[in-house]
């Protein structure tokens, strides 16, 4: 997803996988092998000894252990270091893959391996959980949202903050549409307070010098269906975008460290804003896409489905009951894979129909 | 390589990787492991257990042991198995990955785990010295060639043949521009014969009902230049054209077992030259872009080697003459790295300029 997501926009990649699984998590089963910290640290010490790793930009997302949270750091650490002479040309967007929806996925000791990197990012790209995680705030308001971010700039000076997956409580919300978002997890930790939200809505904000908050909201209407892999095309699509509202808008910031705007630009003509009207808007296209392709899919499972089956034949009527409601969940899934190569154009050419907006706590 | 290749013709992959280096081994160093035959056979047990083995094509390329390549070709079986009720809904494209320029480069014992595959699939994509392992036959000049061939549709029973990497010792080519082809192996192989050759030519067969070979021959002028990965590149454009050529201009063969043209259909006609056409238009194009691109990056290199450097500092003379020299041999390397990305469109939108030729030995 997020190679694909990343070269549909013009970036040549170099994937380091942390994961080698038969398919995503999402189906609830699945197959392969996790990378090991050394195995990470290998690969990037090949690129290194024949000068490979003049990287402009480096994206991070899950990591199956602390040791290899810590491993994907040092990289990260050393390409810093290398850029140190030239401010801006080298930007890392941190996806802290923790958990969702109140719950740590990840071993515990993920955690903290994450809080001692956070520092060392120019982007965040946390949901509501881990923003809760990292900020030791409980999130239950918009105010609380605020709060959490000014924190973590604050705690740990990272510049860019995004906050993927905000839900809060529909009584607490502040305005009818209180907000959600996508998500990384599986589809069943999605609560029923959440369907029944119909904007999907994400904050950004790029700190002032002082380390306050400048935050910008941004709502595009939700649809009714799980797709796995979001996060990972959101911080991807934000590596290409980001990039290019800094080199095309605001080619001062090319040499700024970090690219962090002066205080007198508002949240809305932040580079960050601006990347994040066109990757929302391109997943939303792409999404209204796969769900009409899911939506057709599932009505073809079931017609095939009302025909005699030979494939549990010899199973007693328990035993196909079960079988047959499993292959039921996941064809589900399959149907919902997001259908990204034949919609790579609206990945490159997004209609932006939906704005930013400044958000005054 | 390959995956972004079929992507960007529309297709959805599972990339199961064989191997996970740091970089291709053109660089003549890397890091990184292989997969075990274990591995390879969990991660497709991992698609099966989900449903997720609904494959229209699947393209198999290096394996790293014969214990590797007989859990490829498992798979396979296993894909076409699933397949047999419906002929032509499963198409297997088998690149024979052993050796090239007379020297084997895989175990000894890959090249019989090959020899007992390649029965079972529907197109393969030899190389010169892989025909020769194949056939048994040395190829010394072009009727040798068609004889290899035609042993090969014989020998294996396997219906499409695609030799993508034809060199004959100039004083026994049958004609001035003696045929040679890129290839996977590492430029040091390349030898002097080859460079001094101006054309670029595959040759391609369907066998006919009688198994006898049915041949074109495709020239592109060469480029001066090794480019690594282009067979892999040539494997998946001809997945995504092939299956193209007959959708669109055959669709009778949609459920013809393997799509086997009848005998009436010219070597010219074959849905397999026409692939071929547009799979080698789609490559001269992007492999010009590249030329260019490695050529303005090389002479950037050599204009910062004029400077004084401190990467080397603390090395006595003769150290740093032999660092000097492994890093501009890296350089240039990287320098010819295939520019897919940036030239997505001409791999999606070739300009066919040469056209395949009905070869009559």
């Amino acid at each position: 997803m997020a190679t694909l997501a990343m070269q549909s926009l013009g970036c040549e990649v170099a994937a380091l996988n942390t994961v080698h699984f038969s398919n995503h998590t999402g189906y609830g089963q699945f197959k392969g092998t996790k990378s090991s910290a050394q195995e990470i640290t290998t690969l990037y010490d090949g690129l290194r000894q024949s000068y490979l790793t003049d990287f402009d930009v480096l994206l991070t997302g899950y990591a199956p252990s602390a040791t290899a949270v810590e491993a994907v750091g040092a990289i990260a650490m050393d390409l810093k270091k290398r850029a140190s002479k030239r401010p801006g040309s080298f930007f890392w967007v941190l996806d802290p893959v923790m958990g969702d929806q109140g719950r740590i996925y990840v071993n515990e000791d993920v955690v903290p391996a994450y809080k001692s990197l956070v520092s060392h990012a120019d982007l965040i790209l946390p949901n509501q959980f881990e923003t809760e995680l990292l900020s030791g705030i409980k999130i239950t308001s918009l105010q609380n949202l605020a709060d959490a971010v000014t924190v973590i700039h604050r705690t740990y000076n990272v510049p860019h903050v995004i906050v993927t997956s905000v839900q809060l409580p529909a009584p607490l919300s502040s305005s009818a549409s209180s907000v959600i978002s996508f998500s990384t997890a599986d589809s069943s930790s999605v609560s029923q307070d959440a369907r029944q939200n119909n904007t999907l809505a994400v904050f950004g904000s790029t700190m002032r010098s002082d380390r306050s908050a400048r935050l910008f909201k941004l709502e595009v209407p939700r649809l009714d269906c799980f797709f796995s892999g979001t996060g990972d095309m959101f911080g991807a699509l934000m590596v290409g975008r980001l990039r290019e509202a800094v080199f095309q808008d605001a080619p001062a910031l090319r040499e700024t460290a970090s690219w962090i705007s002066p205080d007198n630009i508002s949240a809305t003509e932040l580079p960050l804003a601006k990347a994040t009207e066109k990757v929302l808007a391109s997943m939303h296209l792409v999404l209204e896409k796969t769900m009409i392709a899911r939506n057709e899919e599932l009505a073809r499972y079931q017609s095939e489905d009302d025909n005699p089956d030979s494939e549990f034949a010899q199973l007693s009527d328990e035993e196909r009951k079960v079988a047959v409601e499993k292959r039921a969940r996941l064809r589900t899934s399959k149907a919902a894979e997001v259908r990204l190569v034949r919609n790579v154009d609206l990945l490159k050419h997004p209609v932006v129909k939906f704005r930013a907006k400044e958000w005054n706590q």
